[in-house]
């Protein structure tokens, strides 16, 4: 008999595990748990006409304000979404057939090469499906970028080009990018600029007006709101296919049923979030640099991936260890109740390196010793201190592990 | 200040409403949002290969199989969605696309003239942007459909044909369409075919194997789920491009975090709503019933619009109220503390015609004189009484209104 309710994770986790994991998702924040459950308990769809509907409505419209406030947006810019993926979905392939249908020369795309899978696969479909061109934006060994690429990019090709679309900071190594100084290369040669912000809004400020962004995409269960819901910042001016079409809800650019409940919960969770950047942030980077560190002095031969500590997110930590399978690594620390990821959760599974990291010039073969530690809102020196207790041993196992499969490989050429 | 902290619905409803609009959404079942809530107290996410994402997959797996038996479709056919909006353009949109792709002749589609926006403005948006054609099925006065139609329309150009796509209920009428055998149908000249069951799967049971249908759509929040979670079931061996990409997700064909707890809380409605069929849809139907027989005595010349009884769901009723505007009713209603609709709620303030009651052959001017009744699981006979009660001073104020109306605009030609 399948029964729907969920298993207990009383059972599962005698001791709550140590979570390093808080890019892949974080835990909800009280507030945004305590305001989704009592809307769960209302009743009325957001489009009806009548009181409850009204009610419904108003829960929906204070949300997505509150919303606006916290990102520097107008309400009227904020486009519910059922999540980052979503977002990015709509945010590239609806600004690439806006600009394409407007002007048929705009078919070419710039990205850069350390994009999510939500971006560079909705690219990668445009290229295969709708004729659209794609110019990669190359990343430094930092996973940095340069702008005056963008500059001579647009400079050759501004009139071809559909949109510009480059995260605010990499979801594996942490690294923040330039994104103000890109989006105002692309105002100038009058191309919206699209970013990712679904890791960078989790941990740092947005200013969306301030930021000459045209559209910019959040998901609430990275920053302590629910899995299913999300955001697109979209300007009043930038022209968008919608993606879901039907009953002309969000501007005409997002049909469907208005979810209430995960509007208010995502707008708690910001709310709460942005609050206490204040706080967090600093003692995120304590946390983060301590754990670094450590990490090192326990394996001195660990590499850190990604940008220096000022050009990185707070929570985002992200190494390889050399000789080591990061699924092996991933694995052992799991089953000593320590929780991590080897890059996106999105590609977990996946048996090949990163391609954020052979973007930035790792070795395939080196770069699949990763591993990522996120740090978030329930992140103690505890969590650290399990972590540098328990490494040596799985580095060690893992190592042996990779030594054994290299033999019976019969080399390691 | 703006808070997103909701509204609290008992200051606002001293008396709770009378809800006649469970088509619009019907409260969540309080077995749904228990099993909702206990997963927004867990962390994980379901790609994640640790134990908190293994936990997280088990949920969302055990919820596919749940949802799966309780429909008649494999577990492998269950993708998960943001809802029915989605489910809709994600069927005929990729199934559109992918048979187009595979032989350029195939651009039409054949639909309903009475389809949820979800379906018509999908199927609008690919004739025009995307070089579709489409054949309307019509509609009898009873919005009822003649399956001879289909069979000479896919005998004329079945190889020219993408996909059939017609709901199994209608939203507005309650009118329940003969689905198999257009099913079977489509099939004979391979075909494939979806159907919106939105409305149908929360009121009737649902066999998608024995259905002969390739996808099929639902939404959570019909039936005592949560919003912003649906699912398309899609037969394994049905061609269909992704809308949303990036990760890999749901057999490649719907990317994005899974939302763990909506597919749990979505299983679990739709195990008590299945369950409960029993019992549930022979006391709608009385409920319903009593209901069209008591408007009609009070109101003696109100039009009664659908189909029979039999051949509608069985907590749908749909009125025309000769000499009256529907927003004018329902507004009326709502004061009273009755709450239902003019028709669907996603298109709730549009003041044109139902295109529903139109294709049923309705005089546009009389068919804005319409009022949707739509029970569920918490009606009771007080609902009915309550209508009964208010409607003739509603109905007679109304054509007051209606009246001074029609004298201010000089005439009724």
């Amino acid at each position: 008999m399948i029964s729907p309710v969920p298993s207990q994770s009383a059972e599962e986790f005698a001791v709550p595990p140590v979570y390093l994991d808080h890019a892949a998702t974080t835990p909800m924040l009280p507030e945004s748990a305590a305001a989704m459950t009592a809307v769960l308990a209302t009743v009325g769809n957001a489009s009806s006409l009548h009181g409850s509907g009204r009610a419904a409505r108003r829960r929906v419209e204070e949300s997505r304000e509150s919303i606006a406030a916290d990102l520097g947006a107008r309400p009227s810019e904020v486009l519910f979404t059922s999540g980052g993926t979503e977002s990015d979905n709509l945010a590239v392939k609806g600004i690439f057939w806006a600009r394409r249908d407007a002007d048929p020369r705009r078919r070419r795309i710039v990205t850069s090469t350390v994009e999510h899978h939500a971006v560079l696969d909705a690219v990668q479909w445009l290229v295969e499906h709708e004729g659209a061109e794609v110019s990669w934006m190359p990343v430094d060994e930092q996973c940095r970028v340069d702008p005056q690429w963008l500059r001579a990019e647009l400079a050759a090709h501004g009139d071809e080009t559909a949109l510009v679309t480059v995260m605010w900071a990499n979801n594996e190594v942490g690294s923040v990018l330039p994104i103000v100084e890109l989006a105002s290369i692309a105002s100038e040669f009058g191309v919206p600029m699209h970013s990712d912000a679904v890791q960078f809004a989790a941990q740092a400020p947005v200013d969306f007006a301030a930021s000459g962004l045209s559209a910019l995409s959040i998901a609430a269960h990275k920053f302590g709101g629910p899995h299913g819901a999300g955001a697109l910042l979209l300007g009043r001016q930038v022209p968008c296919v919608p993606l879901l079409h039907g009953g002309g809800h969000e501007r005409d650019l997002r049909a469907g049923t208005l979810d209430t409940a995960g509007a208010v919960a995502m707008a708690a969770a910001l709310r709460k979030t942005v609050s206490d950047f204040g706080i967090r942030r600093a003692e995120l980077t304590r946390l983060r640099d301590r754990l670094i560190a450590e990490v090192r002095r326990v394996i001195p031969d660990a590499v850190l991936n990604g940008a220096d500590p000022g050009e990185r997110l707070p929570g985002n930590a992200h190494f390889t260890f050399p000789g080591c399978e990061g699924d092996s690594l991933l694995m052992l620390l799991d089953a000593a109740g320590i929780e991590c990821s080897t890059g996106s959760a999105c590609t977990a599974g996946v048996a090949s390196a990163s391609h954020v990291l052979v973007a930035m010039g790792v070795d395939p073969r080196v770069a699949r010793g990763s591993l990522r530690f996120s740090l978030g809102h329930t992140s103690t020196d505890a969590d650290v201190d399990a972590l540098v207790a328990a490494l040596p041993q799985v580095v060690q196992r893992a190592r042996a592990a990779g030594l054994a499969s290299v033999g019976a490989r019969g080399g390691s050429r």
